[in-house]
This record gives structure tokens, C-alpha cells and sequence, in this order.
């Protein structure tokens, strides 16, 4: 089978290997697609070398068929389709209080162990939810990144005919818009690249560039003066921590999405004056996953627009390549089947 | 009667002046107490001269007895022992989304109209809060700040068996902590000043110092490694703001209760990995004041421990500048009876 590898000093290489039979609680998944991660960018940069295991194969957003099962592993079936919630939870302790998904000795499967860009992967049989007959495997490798967005949705306890406001209209900003529609709230979107604001404009959103106008006025006029009842933060720069604190109205939940590798200023003064909250949001929990499973397996909404490119596997040098060339893309996937 | 003034530049003066009779709508109370807050002491060092109108009599934190009733006031009688809630919220809209104790418009008696250090004082009765004719007048005083206390413990959704951390020792610290601990949480007081430390330790509670011990450590031992549920940063520091978020164990929730009058850097990233929340808080709503009472008035807990001096309400100069300079004192009272 081919296997791809991230060699470290932005190489990959693509490998012929043995098939491996699972391990006892194991399965083997007959790899379908596998969609490329902001993370895994970040490790093709070298960003998480100290993290990962050179050389290793990365990729956690995926989806399969399972093709072998090993000895203990009940209730799945050679043949069923699948996708996996990569995380890998089997140190979690008592002071975790139940919360495994961020428990302390979480490992992530595709990052700190062998991940899904390669033809079978092997996968212990907890991580597995199953999908429909029916579900499209090429949308399937959605629903990790479609949990992501479904897990801070529900984090922020946005409600039907509330208003959110969308910081940032990358993939995760577009999802988390999607899945705070699809509750019935008024969606605006904010992202600055033009391209990326008319495609979230095919996608039948309100988006807008917080450059061109005040977006906080423009809020507060689709709002009645309320302001932002929910603000995801998926951009990640200093703008939108200052924007977050502004557009949220009363009592607004702002839920941070981005990741924030240093201290930043924040207006906490707003925070009391306003008596807003900010939660913390990371992965995602089974129901999330399972919410995710549903949207795709019904299809909806436009997730068939999130997918701009489709490469074979053995092109995942110039996938890497392009996506660093092309900010204006959403998801790339790779087929792991030619 | 006497009523006293902020004159500007650090001045106050007392006054004669005629006994009012209250509007339609008004009472007007016969003062027993006012407690000094942190705000009257910024207003006294000139902070606030640009809201407050000079001169203006200020105070906020007070108890009394009702003297006279206007003639659209139902409810009330002469000699009922009451308290006033000091906010003004006859102009919210419904923008505010119900949330009047923080609406846009939100008038702060005693700041933006006059406050309660003179003898007779006319307030709208719907500020009123009934006291029990056997609640103690001094004490009641405390029912104001107690009320703050309330509703940071409230919104942080404290559980009886959870471990709370609150950070800084002066008065509202040490309510915050009283309240948690009538919860039934387990309190730890983080505090620099050794005065207020032993104070803390004289009214029961587990306090110590994070410049003398590794406090990170210290909650981790003392909770099996949860660290903690809940956090109050009460010191308003950038170290407090920097040990919120170590302390913190998974999904903590942090109340900011500390003012932040500039942008300060926080740690996103571990609100990010750990899902920590952080929440807002401002003032007090009805059932806050309702606890309070309840709790002066049932007076289980060590509150005339809180009450460091007493003095009549024409000393007010002299108290003002012993507060700048006893920085270990607590709660000083100015009796307005005499």
C-alpha cells in the first residue's frame, strides 16, 4: 500500500508499505479521503516538529471502510463506513472531571501517533462512529472539522433567532456559520480577503469586510442596537480580539475558536462592563460528532462548496505546496483510494 | 441636617442644609450607616470628576429607616428598616435584553445622582429592599458589597464540594470568599498584603500568600490535581490575570470581578486547551440582594469582623485620608446618625 510521510524541512514522501493486520482492539480502515488541516499545514512547516515523531504520517480528517477487524473488537462489521474522532483519551484521570475530550495526557491521533494519509490505517476500534449506507464518503471527511464547529455551536448555547457573529471566513469560520444557521440565528460573517467573502456570499451568507465598514454599526443595525448575542473568534489576530469585545452586545457569549500561541490584550473591562463570557472551545465531544455525522449524512447545506480541491494521495508534496500559494481555498482532500 | 459634599481635589466638606420632602415616588430615608467603597475612594482621589457633578454628595453602601413616604408610594411604611439597591434603570430598552442591572443607559445613585452620606436622603422607592425589624442596622451596610459578592457567586455557578480560588483579600474578596464558603465550596484566599493575609486566617478561611508559596502547587495538592473550579480575580494585577489561567483546572470557570481599566495580555491559549470560561461581573440583580439580606440578617457568618472603624458622618475628611493611609484596614463606616 502507499503511505505518505512528513520527512521534516517541508518535505513529504510517499512510501510503499506492508498492509499490517489490526491489532487486537484494533480495526483497519480502507482509507477514503482525508482532508488537510490547518494543523497538519503547521506540522508541514515545521511549526510542531518537536511534537511530532519524524518521520510520521499525519492527517486526522477522514473518512473509510472498514476492511479488518481484530479479535476483541465487537459491534462493527467489515464493509461499514466510518470516520474517526482522533482522540485518543485512554489516560484521562479523575481530576480530568469527566471531560476526556481536553482531559491532561490526551494524545491526538495523526499528530502525536500515525495519522490518515496513507491507504489503510489501523486505529483502535474506540475512536470509530459509524456513518449511513447511504453518506457520501467525499463529505464525510468533513465531519471531524464540521465537529469542531458543532462543539463550540454548543458551547455557546446559541439559540434560535439569536444573533452570531462569524470572526474570520476560513473553513472553521464557514462550518461554525453553517451549523449556527442551521439553529435558526442570524449569521454575519467578518473576514478581510475579498475572494473569501464572495464565496461565503455564494455560500447565502451575510458577509461583510470589517476594513470597508463599521461592523460594529452594521451589527447593531441588524440587530435592533442588541449587538452580537454569540461572537465565535475563529480569526485569530489582534483586530478580532478587540472587534469581539466591541460587537458583543449585553450579556454576549464570544467563544474562542483560534489559537492564540502568545499572551494578547484583552478589553476585560468590557468583559465586566458588559458582564459578557468567553468560552474556551477545543475539539469536540460524541454528541458533537454524531451532530456532524447527521448534517452530512442529510446534506443541507452547501458542505459540497467547502471542497475545492480533490488530489491523489501520492500528490501530497504539491497539495502542501498549493494550499501555501492559494489563500483563497477552503478544503483540499486527498483520495487515498487511487 | 448635615450632609457632606466631594468638593474636588481631595476635598470634602459638611454642609447644613433643609430636610426634603419626597417627590410622588420617592421615600425619603433617615440614614443609619454608609460604608466606604473602593469607588468613593476613587471618586475622592479626582478619578471619576468627570462624571460625578460637582459637588456632589456620594455613597452608596448604606442602611437606614424610612422618615417620610411620597404620594404614589404603596408598600412602605414610616420606621420600616431598608436598604437601597443604587441602580437606576428607568431607561433601559430592549436592547438590554432584560439585563437592566447592566443596561446601556444604567444610572448608578450615589456616583451619577446623589448618594447617601448626609442624614436624610430621597431615593425613588423602587430601590427599596425591606430589612427585618431585628437586622442590624451597621451590619446592613455590608449588604450592598455583600450583594456583589452574591452575584459573582451566583454567576459562577459555584457547587457545594467544588474548590474556589479567590484572588486578592480586601473586602470584597473576603465577602466573595464568605459567600463561596456558605456554599459549601472549599476556599482558598490568595493574597500579597500579610495584614490581610492574617485577617483572612482570622475569620476562618485558608489564606496565603503567591509570593511566598508556589500556589499552582498549592491547589493542585490541596484538590488531587483538579486544581480549581472556579476563580475569582478580585486583585486586578496582571500577575492575578496571569495565575487565573495556571490555576484553572479543565473547563474552570473565571469571574472577573476586578476592574481593568486598559487592555491587559491574557493566556487565550489555555482558555483554548482547557475550555476555561471566563464571566463578567457587574453590580447585582433583585435576588442578590435578597441573599445578602437574608445572610446579615440570619448573621451566620463572621461580617462585624469586616467592620474595622466607625466613625460620625462630619469626621468624613479624616476618613477618607486614613483609608489612603491604613491600606490594611477593611470596611470603615460612617455612622450618620451622629
Amino acid at each position: 500500500m502507499k503511505a505518505t510521510q512528513y520527512q521534516g524541512n517541508q518535505t513529504f514522501s510517499v512510501i510503499e508499505k506492508e498492509i499490517e493486520a489490526p491489532k487486537n482492539d484494533e480495526v483497519r480502515i480502507k482509507v477514503a479521503y482525508v482532508g488537510v488541516c490547518g494543523t497538519d499545514v503547521h506540522i508541514y512547516h515545521g511549526m510542531m516538529d518537536k511534537r511530532v515523531q519524524i518521520p510520521v504520517t499525519i492527517g486526522h480528517e477522514m473518512s473509510g471502510v472498514i476492511d479488518a477487524i481484530g479479535s476483541d473488537v465487537t459491534n462493527f462489521s467489515i464493509g461499514e463506513k466510518v470516520v474517526v474522532r482522533p482522540l485518543d483519551d485512554r489516560k484521562a484521570k479523575p481530576s480530568d472531571k469527566g471531560f476526556n475530550h481536553v482531559c491532561e495526557e490526551l494524545k491526538f491521533i495523526g499528530i502525536d501517533s500515525p495519522g490518515a494519509m496513507q491507504q489503510y490505517w489501523n486505529v483502535p476500534a474506540f475512536t470509530l462512529h459509524k456513518l449511513k449506507v447511504t453518506t457520501d464518503l467525499k463529505l464525510a471527511a468533513l465531519i471531524e472539522p464540521l465537529s469542531v464547529a458543532a462543539h463550540d455551536v454548543r458551547l455557546s448555547e446559541l439559540k434560535k433567532g439569536e444573533t452570531a457573529v462569524v470572526l474570520g471566513g476560513g473553513p472553521i469560520g464557514l462550518l461554525v456559520a453553517m451549523v449556527a444557521k442551521e439553529v435558526g440565528a442570524q449569521v454575519i460573517i467578518s473576514e478581510v480577503n475579498p475572494k473569501r467573502i464572495q464565496k461565503a456570499k455564494d455560500l447565502g451568507f451575510d458577509a461583510v469586510s470589517p476594513i470597508d465598514i463599521d461592523l460594529v454599526q452594521y451589527v447593531s443595525d441588524k440587530t435592533e442596537g442588541r449587538k452580537a448575542d454569540v461572537v465565535f473568534e475563529v480569526a485569530g489576530v489582534q483586530p478580532a480580539l478587540d472587534m469581539m469585545c466591541e460587537i458583543a452586545g449585553i450579556r454576549g457569549r464570544i467563544v474562542m475558536v483560534a489559537i492564540h500561541g502568545e499572551k494578547k490584550p484583552v478589553d476585560l473591562f468590557k468583559f465586566f462592563w458588559k458582564e459578557l463570557k468567553l468560552i474556551g472551545a477545543r475539539v469536540y465531544e460524541k454528541e458533537d460528532y454524531e451532530k456532524a455525522i447527521d448534517l452530512i449524512t442529510t446534506n443541507e447545506l452547501p458542505f459540497t462548496d467547502m471542497i475545492t480541491d480533490v488530489q491523489p494521495l501520492s500528490n501530497i508534496q504539491q497539495v502542501f505546496e498549493n494550499i501555501d500559494n492559494n489563500p483563497d481555498g477552503l478544503k483540499v482532500l486527498m483520495d487515498c483510494q487511487l
